[in-house]
């Protein structure tokens, strides 16, 4: 099936907002083995979305549009489906009760306005919308398809969640099942290099490899008659990735890494503090967005400069002096005095260069020192930076910190 | 004029990136006063790329187009921008000797693919990269023009802003010239109120706000003759803006407030420590943003337990049981026990509710408040939260606490 994804709307075309609609349903139509030809934005204009329209229609079976499906004058995408699909509006009666029973139920009056909202191509499959006021639907034409959903990308999102791709699948005789495995502490290359056999090797399951922001990720996914067919041969692949790198793998779910981390401190009843220097807080800032981290973090106390290093942690002025604050020596007394302040379960420190500047060929920008006390024992560990810029280096830093602590809890 | 901006890449098609060159460019053609009517997207291939280029000339007098301008294969933007325009490649002296340049001081071999960059349309005006390898160009037929430049943003905003515009406003008799003023503590619609004759009593300079992330600017542009004129006019219409909500304007240069309030504590050689509560760790964090500020921050207390409050800060037991950590007393105590550990030249604390839950109908989810040493004398503000999301609520609260600092020394 060949697809173009279209969207409505001139905020767009004065650049106003970025257009993360069309990366999502790229994503979810490539995977469901939609293959999306082109993207098209277009202002709330009826001559140029119905010209569009009929340009789509010439490569492509179906249009998958967002936005203009509001209760303005200006949302005109419905109208123009319309004449170019060959059908008409007529009232929708289970939308209009909807439309009033939201209304109703936040004390609104609905305006005449708003009841366009109600109104649907006469053959449409109708999806109702549980995130806002304006449904969507699909309509058909001399088998070619259009599929319109709203612009805000919360309610578009729900909507081809539980009523697009389940209309979808009917084209299809096969289901798509999919994970997405993450890592820490491997490049993108070296993971390629390690899964070649699989990757190779064959066409189901896919493996694909994404590199984020210090982190890589895999995708498996498989294409079968049924989901659990599907859902065996994830699983069974997963194992094998498993098998090969699963020192680095630290979610096979796609959760981030802050998550994983607070969430098994929390399960295990596990409390952390941490000291911080070059990452300047933001370790504590992403442990603190875990909502429920309020049972198990203590404190962390960002000691920038070396008074504060020696007031808060008890790190001796020669050693910041003999070593300077870039040193294992530095992050191993910045932990250990945070241990004995707070007697935390997990006590960790990091003390590094955030750049941009700074550092020396063994240990670039970025590069930190951690430090660890678990169960008595500390450990101090180096961290290679990549000197990107100040800001990523931090958040790099900061991963490595996560990973060690949830390397110390794992069961 | 009218416009089309065309992105060529598969990847885009795959979801694979956020297509920000579209609105980058959307951006910067409106501001010149260039209409843009459609976006579109199309992989690396020859008759879809031609069929869109087609269409868009139909309504459109320009294309700006990004990508498919690599050495590899699959890129042949070039070749079929000529067939469209009609015209041949040719080998262009100045990027073949740039090509090669740009090879011998990286120690690299150039391959016969390389070679590929430096052909160009005969009739073309070409543009100089000088952030990557690709030559952009400019290319017309028949009164109808196409530019195209390089898919990496960093390579096409440079091209764009060096050459592309310049080139551009030859076909105009006149410049633009923009400023964009930062607010905070005033909501979009409050600001259009009070801006509201200045908005519509005139056609230039023209007036848009936007709302941000918790904050609001005002874009003033102006289109005249001259850029001294276009400056004139600008200033002076700040000049009207600022008289009208001169209190809660915190830039007149787009700079964000966490540059703005550390490069003021730098420049007027004012120490700064915090002590967190619901915000952990990221005031600190995006202060330790601001490259320099380690002259003058000296440290964060994360303090998130009780304990953590009462041992760090001195925060009296009794104090918390009385009146709970969300409480006008405890941020008072924590930012006088900050004052008496540092003695830093501002001392600010904060405590609140991040959400999600908590709080009341007064007290909002991601209400806080904010206490503040400054030259001897404390002060405490209550913060009323929205109640969005944990993350964007600390964030809200952080500019609060920001916003207080840069009130406070501000002269």
């Amino acid at each position: 099936m060949k697809c173009a994804v279209l969207s409505v709307g001139t905020e767009i075309l004065f650049g106003q907002i970025l257009n993360t609609n069309s990366v999502y349903l790229s994503q979810q139509l490539n995977l469901m083995g939609i293959d999306v030809l082109y993207h098209y934005t277009v202002g709330d204009n009826d001559s140029r979305l119905s010209e569009i329209l009929q340009m789509a229609f010439q490569d492509c079976d179906l249009v998958i549009a967002t936005g203009g499906l509001g209760p303005t004058e200006d949302d005109m995408t419905k109208e123009t489906v319309c004449r170019v699909m060959d059908d008409i509006l007529r009232e929708h009666a289970p939308s209009r009760t909807a439309l009033e029973e939201h209304a109703r139920e936040r004390g609104r009056a609905l305006t005449p306005n708003n009841y366009k909202q109600a109104m649907m191509p006469s053959r449409a499959v109708v999806f109702d919308n549980d995130a806002g006021t304006a449904p969507g639907f699909a309509l058909e034409n001399g088998g070619k398809y259009i599929i319109c959903m709203p612009g805000p990308p919360r309610e578009m999102k729900r909507m081809f969640q539980r009523r697009v791709r389940p209309f979808l699948e009917h084209f299809s005789d096969s289901v798509i099942y999919y994970r997405t495995v993450r890592t820490f502490g491997i490049g993108e290359s070296s993971l390629e290099t390690r899964l070649l056999g699989l990757i190779d090797s064959q066409s189901d399951p896919t493996i694909a490899t994404y590199a984020g922001e210090g982190e890589c990720s895999v995708r498996v996914a498989s294409k079968r008659k049924t989901i659990s067919e599907a859902r065996d041969a994830v699983d069974q692949m997963i194992a094998q990735i498993r098998a090969r790198i699963g020192e680095y793998i630290y979610s096979e779910d796609n959760e981030n890494l802050a998550d994983v981390v607070g969430q098994r401190l929390i399960r295990q009843g596990i409390t952390i503090s941490s000291a911080e220097s070059c990452t300047g807080g933001m370790f504590a800032s992403e442990l603190v967005s875990v909502p429920g981290i309020s049972d198990v973090f203590d404190r962390s106390l960002v000691t920038y400069t070396w008074n504060a290093k020696t007031d808060e942690l008890g790190v001796l002025p020669e050693t910041l002096e003999t070593y300077s604050a870039f040193s294992e020596q530095v992050a191993r007394e910045m932990a250990e005095g945070l241990y004995r302040k707070t007697g935390s379960g997990i006590c960790i420190s990091v003390t590094g260069i955030a750049g941009p500047g700074g550092g020396d060929s063994d240990r670039p920008p970025g590069s930190a020192y951690i430090g660890i006390v678990h169960a008595g024992v500390t450990e101090v560990h180096f961290h290679r930076g990549r000197d990107v810029n100040r800001d990523w280096n931090r958040h790099y830093a900061v991963l490595a910190m996560l990973d060690l602590v949830n390397k110390s809890i794992k069961q």
